[in-house]
C-alpha cells in the first residue's frame, strides 16, 4: 500500500480529526485505502483500549467504523463524480448517523481490519457499510451514513 | 453529586474501561449518576478530540453515549431487581448495538452534558435512549442496547 491514503487526500485544514486526521499527533490516525470494491484500514488497539480485559473497547471499534466510512465515503464521491482524488474543491464528509452491531467480543492484541463496501452514493449523502475483522472473525458490523460538509463548518465555529 | 457514581460501583477487574473505568488512567473516566428518572453524566472533550476544528470528534460523542449508556444499564438492572447498587453479583452490561444521529455539529470547548433514559429492561438486556446536551443544544441522540455481561467474558480472554 504505497498509494496515499484517502485520508492523505484531505486538505490541511480539514485533517485534525482525531480518529483519522494525519495532523493530530494524538490521535489514531487511521488510513483507508481501496482493496478491489471494497477498502480496508488496519489499525492495532493501544493497550489501553482496553473494554473488559482482553477485549477492544466499543467506543474504539465505533470510531474505526465512523472514520474508515466518512473516508470511504470521500473516496466514493470522487469516484462517482469521476474525479481523481484530492482535486479541487476537496470533497469531505462528516458523519449524519452511525450504527454499530458488536456481533462478539473483539479480542485485544493483534492488529484490525477495518473494511467498507459503498451501499449508495446519492447526492451530498453516502452510504457506506463497515466491519471489522479480528482473528479471521468478524467481529463488528457498521454502517455511516455520511454527508458532505457543509460549508458553514469549513472554518470551525 | 456525592453519591458514587454508577461506574464506582463496579468491581475492580471490570474498571478497566477506556471509556468509563475508574481504572483506567489513560482514559475518559466518565461517571454518571440519576438525576431523577434520568441518568447525567458531564465530560469536557480535551483539546485534540477534534473533528473538523471547532467541533467535538464524533467517535468520542459515540463512546460517551455508549459507556454513558452500558453504566445506566448497569443502574437499571439492580433497580429491577429490587437490589441496591454494587450488590452481590455484580451486575455489568456490555453493547451489543449502538446507535447515534449526529443533530448538529458538537462544539468543542465547553462541558458536554450527556442524559440517558431507560426504554427497556427485559431479562438480560437494558435498552438506553441517549443524548448530549451542549450550549443548551442537543447535538446527538443515541441509543444502547445492553445485556448483561456474559461470564465467560468475566476474566478476558
Amino acid at each position: 500500500m504505497n498509494e496515499p491514503a484517502f485520508q492523505d487526500y484531505y486538505p490541511d485544514e480539514l485533517s485534525h480529526c482525531y480518529g483519522c486526521g494525519r495532523l493530530n499527533e494524538d490521535g489514531l490516525q487511521l488510513k483507508s485505502h481501496w482493496d478491489g470494491d471494497e477498502s480496508v484500514a488496519f489499525f492495532t488497539p493501544r493497550p489501553e483500549h482496553t473494554a473488559i480485559p482482553g477485549y477492544v473497547y466499543g467506543g474504539l471499534l465505533a470510531s474505526l467504523i465512523d472514520c474508515h466510512g466518512t473516508g470511504t465515503a470521500a473516496a466514493a464521491g470522487y469516484q462517482a463524480a469521476g474525479r481523481p482524488m484530492g482535486s479541487q474543491p476537496p470533497l469531505r464528509y462528516v458523519t449524519a448517523s452511525l450504527h454499530v452491531d458488536y456481533l462478539r467480543p473483539t479480542p485485544l492484541g493483534n492488529p484490525l481490519e477495518i473494511r467498507g463496501r459503498v451501499k449508495e452514493v446519492k447526492g451530498r449523502k453516502v452510504i457506506i457499510e463497515a466491519w471489522i475483522i479480528a482473528d479471521n472473525a468478524i467481529c463488528v458490523r457498521g454502517e455511516v451514513v455520511a454527508v458532505q460538509l457543509p460549508e458553514t463548518m469549513r472554518f470551525g465555529s
